[in-house]
């Protein structure tokens, strides 16, 4: 039996009653002979709360200081744990990022793992330890100050944790029961995926799925560690994230058909973006370069990027791309200070979309995919405004009153409704 | 202009308003041409909210653990009021114990000072930063561990830090004005102490003075580090400890009288002690040992010690100790058990009692002095159980029921009183 990393979210531990719940399910791990190493977060609404605080004194709160601040949150929640699991009667010892060798670079607020150096974790599970380490922290490599991750910095220390530790599997505990067809709040039949490779569940975390950060799930695919994301609310097995198919899944999945045809894995969608639309642009080489020159320094994350092909006559095209709402504004002021320079007509700008999209291996050389797609769209009577595809991916933007129809439309005519005999295959003979 | 270290304590920092008002003073100083040092306590109540919630996760919290629970709360206050400090245009930069190179043993929960070596600390502030540095917590030197320094740890902190960046003086901001000469609850006419001696000032502290810990005057003394005890809420001075008296007040202290006059310093009472009595022990050698053998063995904390001669008709003898009142039943238990092998009669357990102390240099050259004290006592119709003394201080035991009237006869007696002409110089000219 090896090690395992087992990560816990602040809903998971919000309370001393979750918190022994937790410490129930890591010592099952222990008696089952793994070396255990536990990353947590901190407890429930602690982050906001001090964030809250931290405004209350100043109204632009240094970054060094928020992260020595926020990082008392999962000080707590370890100690908590740790102390939780010795009530159990088994051994157990609470690390910080910086004990635990989570070296960082020093941009405060969202740094990113440099080098992970577990030598104390490593002890401590070899002395016969529960190691418990703080997510979401690390320590800078070149001043020693105290950093966070950013959004999804604690399933990232667990699969870096788990790199560094060699270990069979990151399980990611969380309050749903693992990944699933499309979001189960929209799809009453959305049906959870018992396997999905590292690519694919890329492509959900960029298309709005917001179990597994895209960032976690980078390192994971990097360093070759399997993830299981599952519930911990219940026993259920979750879903497997790897490079290749669990072997009880893979022998049942060959029986499904042949290895060329598309594999649907399942149906994102996202509100979160807005929509911006550069009207009038002349169609001459250099003037995207303009546009997006800007949009970088204003230091913009742009998602979705769009051009069609000009109209002959006039000359001019129109370049769109989405964005979070939130950057929105931004956007409009950094196109606007160049426009002289840019030279386009106008600007449009509008929030009420939604992005949908269909990810699933193959779909590249399987032409049938996105014909299905856009048919599946149409008959639910939802207009399709922006395309955009890639290996695995289909997306498209539509008005964001359609997304749930759209969504559930989509589900349905890919066979991945879970009362439906219809399989996750596409493109080949079926089942 | 020098370094300067100010500790400010839990009620001072309790929210938001008090963290931005003690970072206005610390930028005072700041701006006043000192170096800053600051050393803070966790915000009012944070600690006994981490305790509760450890009680709720187990019922024998480890050690270790909650020492990692614990200094999330400084962790806390001190990245909020490095912030608050920012928002008023300083630089500030906190750390936590080991970040300060406090170095420690690994008695979890009270753990000593080994070594302080703060070279982070001289960085911060020669390159113009206020250092914050989280009181009452430090790292074990053997494994690394987050330790916490226990009852008064704060005030250790910020001495000994004083000590190692030998700082011009400590000072301590509380919630009083300074150190009395009686406790002002129960003396209206009690007096701030403008200066007192380390040594009197450890008399006090034992005697049942809660201003500063008896801890941190000895390391005080031990470095010779000058303390200044102040309200953070008043801009008055406060009551300084050294080995000295400063200059104007030396010259001042002078004209007084001779130097060999006893200088009263003030009345402590303390209301938090038991009294055992061993009765009808042998008087013979080797007795008093093995009952304090017992006592020892129990890890108990004795302060007063009290046998007197026994009555020659008996051949035996009573002894009497004082001790917490919640170490009582332990005590009882321990002489109970090795009761065949001591050999006295009976045991008596009283926890209604009072212990009054009165303090000052030059006492027990001064006979005098403890006839005045029992005379003010015996005055006020108050019965004395048990007398212990030492150079600078005599303690008495009375009933709880008399402390308070036993305490102003006293301060009033040896002139203490601050609307009276009497001065706080005894057995000389007087003034």
């Amino acid at each position: 039996m090896g090690l395992v990393v087992q990560k816990y979210g602040g809903s998971s531990v919000a309370d001393a009653q979750g918190i022994k719940r937790v410490a129930k399910r890591v010592v099952e791990a222990k008696k089952n002979g793994h070396q255990v190493v536990v990353v947590v977060s901190a407890m429930g609404d602690t982050t906001d709360e001090l964030i809250d605080l931290a405004g209350e004194v100043s109204p632009v709160p240094s970054g060094r200081e928020m992260d020595m601040l926020l990082t008392a949150g999962e000080r707590i929640s370890m100690a908590l744990l740790a102390m939780a699991i010795k009530a159990l009667g088994h051994e157990a010892q609470s690390f910080t990022g910086s004990q635990a060798g989570v070296i960082t670079d020093s941009v405060h607020n969202k740094a990113r793992i440099i080098d992970v150096t577990p030598g104390r974790i490593r002890s401590s599970v070899d002395d016969g330890n529960i190691a418990i380490v703080a997510g979401f922290q690390g320590v800078s490599q070149d001043k020693k100050d105290i950093t966070t991750l950013g959004r999804g910095g604690s399933d990232t220390t667990a699969v870096a944790l788990a790199a560094a530790l060699d270990a069979e599997v990151c399980e990611i505990y969380t309050d749903v029961d693992g990944v699933f067809t499309a979001d189960p709040r929209v799809v009453s039949k959305a049906r959870k995926i018992d396997w999905i490779s590292f690519e694919d569940m890329l492509e959900l975390a960029s298309s709005g799925s917001k179990v597994l950060l895209h960032r976690c799930v980078e390192y994971a695919r990097r360093y070759n560690i399997p993830i299981h994301v599952r519930s911990s609310f219940s026993g259920l097995k979750g879903t497997w994230v790897s490079s290749e198919p669990p072997q009880a899944q893979s022998a049942q999945r060959e029986g499904q058909g042949e290895m060329e045809q598309a594999i649907i894995s399942g149906v994102a969608h996202d509100t979160s973006e807005a929509k911006v639309t550069v009207v009038g642009v002349p169609d001459k080489p250099g003037e995207a370069a303009k546009i997006f020159r800007a949009l970088a320094d204003a230091e913009l994350n742009l998602d979705m990027v769009v051009q069609n092909v000009s109209a002959a006559s006039t000359g001019l095209t129109d370049i769109s791309f989405t964005l979070p709402k939130d950057e929105g504004r931004s956007a409009i002021n950094a196109l606007e200070k160049r426009r002289p320079d840019i030279g386009f007509d106008s600007l449009r700008y509008d929030d009420q979309i939604a992005k949908i999209s269909l990810v699933g291996a193959g779909m590249k050389t399987n032409p049938g995919v996105t014909a299905h797609f856009f048919e599946a769209l149409s008959n639910a009577g939802v207009n399709i405004e922006l395309i955009s595809t890639s290996e695995i991916r289909i997306s498209v933007v539509t008005r964001e009153d359609d997304v749930n129809p759209a969504v559930r439309a989509v589900h349905t005519a890919f066979g991945l409704d879970s009362e439906s005999d219809e399989a996750v295959v596409y493109g080949g003979t079926g089942r």
